[in-house]
């Protein structure tokens, strides 16, 4: 189902529905461009440890939007043995909601763009028709506005006529203009002892009304009369302008105070907008599934939360202050055994297709009533909602296939089995070599690295200078750090001997290579 | 006419043309975002120097995108007292148009793109049908690396077939296989004085071509032989591969070099893209109509030109190195007398209502045949292509204006009439109180500032505060510098004694305040 602003209130809680009666939730985000920094291998070095990966995508991937979010949710149907699915996909877009809210802006890289732009994706539906959002911070500063006015209003009469700057500045009346407003305030205590008179027009007068409000709050009179505005009347020739003063109604009065409350707690549902689908994810409680997910996760907290706090806070805290309990990255659980021997592309379009075959077999999902299907033969894929949908396949599929080596083996595995606990939380880390995940229950793993070089060489060296290099020890794997460093590693440890390196190549350069015992 | 990457080359003509034929051109670009600074206060004090603010400008507006440029080219014709317009549409979008092109990133403000969104934008057609770009840097190392390439191929026979490592490293040919290669040398040699034979495939061998072509290149046999790639044969239960060398045909060779070159001056010319119109534009020589256009030149220079300059070059080498020769600005030109006091808002579309009314009157102006003509009636506004043509007409109307002065009056002033000098090269400042504009052409306005004054306070006062402070001064104008600055202009210059100033404000703050004296 596609979510624009459109149709986003009036489909929400079918949203929270869906999410309230899953077995577990897929996501998957697009994004308006990947990578800020100098070059792809200044985010992505082979030998990142996780922090360091953290960080790069922190500094360097949090300034693009991400305006298309993909929320698939699963339930499983006991009695007919199948998965029923709903699909959705928002669009979003910080759309300003007045002139005093933040003005986000983004940055968009050009082959991002243009890869989604070739898959045809809908440029128009995100920048018209996006569902705005707003982060803790935000909402917390539009609440206390709202409460602000509100109280404004509660402290001072119906002050919604007086210019805003009167509570700024003490009043100080003019000598001159004293008796004239000390009259008027008389005329208003008549008018609320009186109760034959519902109103009163002050002689012709322009202004003052902070002055007399300011009096009359002195005398602790704040309630019930409503300073109404100036009015006009034609007197011969010219206009002459009245303030009017009128007796509040007490149960009126209430009624239309809880009227301005139900419009400002909706105006403010609506500026917090899509953060409310995620706020009902994190408080489901559910299984969330992703597809190399790290930086939908990054993403989601730093865009509907709080910009990205430092790895150790983002690692242990976000089960309790953001996102959700639990995580599980299919291109992890992919890429580990006992399907690391029979998977070899860990693409989610590949990994897709692998999956339909022995020995593993496709499960069975149907969308529900009123959601449209997903046809896995004309892929859609880089479409938010079905991208999750896959990763949600994929996930079903895989953690069915553990369910072959019980005794006696299970076709259904659900998110709720221990086969799967081991898969959780554990983010997948990209082209890093010997790290697989970002660990979010516990220390990184710590692999040996004493088969690492860190070498420095010219700017003008290619990967195949290196590769020239090193051509006596076999198999190499270069890790660019920058244009005059990089790691390599080499495919027997016990080879690295410092020294012993014949430099055949003509360039007189310095070679500084050392050993990285440490991740 | 709507220009997009899919009809930019078949109607390139069609606007050089235009643009060569025509009395002056209007120009108008719509933006991705305007400010990124801190906030418009900070990007546009109504007291800058024009150096100041072009300054801002280039620090907080250069990061956004022109993506759509709008091109009107008005042509007069004589017999029929008429002016022809073409007007041109262009999407713009730095599509990368390989794998070494620059990926360039660029900012969205979330407030410009609503606003665009609005006004029907369609972000589809620049996103995925936008023409490319360069600027003259890019544009010079694309050409280096085509000439790079050729050269190579021009140096060592069509080297297409090698590997790019080959060149990179000078070889060491193995001991144990030098016998080997010597011998295929021997070969190459006798194929190329042997006029019977046309080509000669090697002993199975893999690889070793760069060695073989070391070899031959210190004989000087660069030419006319092809190394031909490997051949794979059938030999029982294996394939064995050969290597083939024939010889090439000097006119075949040629011709095939001259295809080459064509091609690849094609693909030099598409990945310019726009930026051949901009050239164009700047290389006609033509009047260039804008309203208020500083904002941009400033893109265009940025974008299609290089990033920008300081203020100095940017003012008087505007002319040598990038733009045009001459701009004028209709807003400028509607601020200034005789306008002045005839025309009360200068908005564009404000104004070229105005226009249309006495004294004024609305200029004959038809679309040239098979281009689309825009109805004033239906506003069409924020289109650059529309805005580019209202902004033509204005100059028109304003410029004929002019010629009723004249004794006998005129009722056409074309653009290359005397009367018209007075307003080029001078574009509009936003928001400055007493300086008009940039001068391109000599030194700024240098007025008077002896009734300004430095404020300073805490950062809580609003503009209301100021204006209660000074209320014992009459009518006074607010410029705000900062959260906690501003500038105060007073409206009689003799009133200001510093010292003398009473604050009624009940904040126990300090108030710093100096007069500024120089602009």
């Amino acid at each position: 189902m596609e979510v624009t602003r459109s149709n986003f209130k009036d489909n929400l809680n079918k949203v929270y529905e869906a999410i309230e009666e899953s077995d577990f939730l897929a996501i998957d985000g697009e994004f308006s461009g990947i990578s800020d920094g100098p070059s792809v291998s200044a985010l992505t070095n082979g030998f990142d440890t996780p922090e360091e990966r953290y960080q790069k995508l922190k500094k360097h991937s949090m300034d693009f939007l991400l305006f298309q979010f993909g929320l698939c949710t699963f339930k499983y149907d006991h009695t007919e043995e199948k998965y029923i699915m709903k699909s959705f996909n928002f669009y979003i877009f910080p759309k300003p909601f007045n002139r005093s809210s933040p003005d986000v802006k983004f940055v968009c890289q050009s082959s991002s763009i243009d890869f989604l732009a070739n898959q045809g994706f809908d440029f128009n539906k995100v920048f018209r028709n996006g569902i705005p959002y707003l982060n803790q911070e935000e909402e917390r500063q539009l609440r206390e506005q709202y409460d602000e006015k509100r109280s404004q209003a509660n402290g001072a009469g119906s002050l919604s006529y007086i210019s805003p700057n009167a509570t700024k500045c003490p009043v100080t009346i003019p000598e001159d203009q004293k008796k004239f407003i000390e009259k008027v305030v008389e005329q208003i205590e008549d008018l609320l002892k009186n109760e034959e008179n519902e109103s009163l027009e002050l002689e012709p007068c322009t202004g003052l009304v902070s002055e007399i409000t300011h009096l009359l709050k002195k005398k602790n009179l704040f309630w019930p009369y409503r300073i109404g505005g100036v009015i006009k009347k034609k007197k011969l020739f010219t206009w002459e302008r009245y303030i009017v003063i009128s007796k509040v109604n007490e149960e009126e009065r209430k009624r239309r105070e809880q009227q301005k409350q139900a419009k400002e707690q909706e105006e403010l549902n609506d500026a917090v907008g899509f953060s409310r689908v995620i706020h009902a994810i994190a408080n489901s409680g559910k299984l969330v599934i992703g597809h190399n997910m790290l930086l939908d996760v990054m993403h989601t907290i730093h865009q509907f939360y709080c910009p990205l706090p430092d790895v150790t806070f983002f690692r242990f805290n976000l089960f309790s202050y953001y996102f959700v309990s639990r995580l599980l990255d299919t291109k992890l659980m992919a890429s580990t055994q006992p399907f690391k021997e029979i998977i070899n592309n860990t693409s989610l379009a590949e990994l897709e297709k692998r999956l339909k075959e022995v020995p593993f077999s496709s499960p069975k999902v149907e969308s529900a009533d009123g959601f449209p299907s997903y046809d896995t033969a004309s892929e859609q894929l880089h479409e938010a909602g079905y991208d999750a949908y896959i990763t949600g396949l994929c996930f079903i599929s895989m953690a069915n296939f553990l369910g072959s080596f019980l005794s006696p083996p299970k076709n259904h595995v659900s998110a709720r089995s221990k086969l799967i606990e081991p898969f959780f939380n554990k983010l997948f880390l990209m082209r890093v070599m010997d790290i697989p995940y970002l660990n979010l229950e516990g220390p990184d793993l710590q692999p040996k690295r004493d088969h690492v070089l860190h070498v420095t060489f010219p700017k003008e060296w290619k990967t195949s200078d290196l590769y020239q290099l090193f051509s006596a020890f076999g198999n190499i794997q270069v890790s660019w750090i920058d244009d005059t460093s990089a790691f390599v590693s080499l495919s027997k440890p016990e080879q690295v001997q410092i020294g012993n390196l014949n430099c055949s190549c003509a360039y007189s350069c310095v070679l500084i290579m050392c050993k990285v015992s440490r991740p």
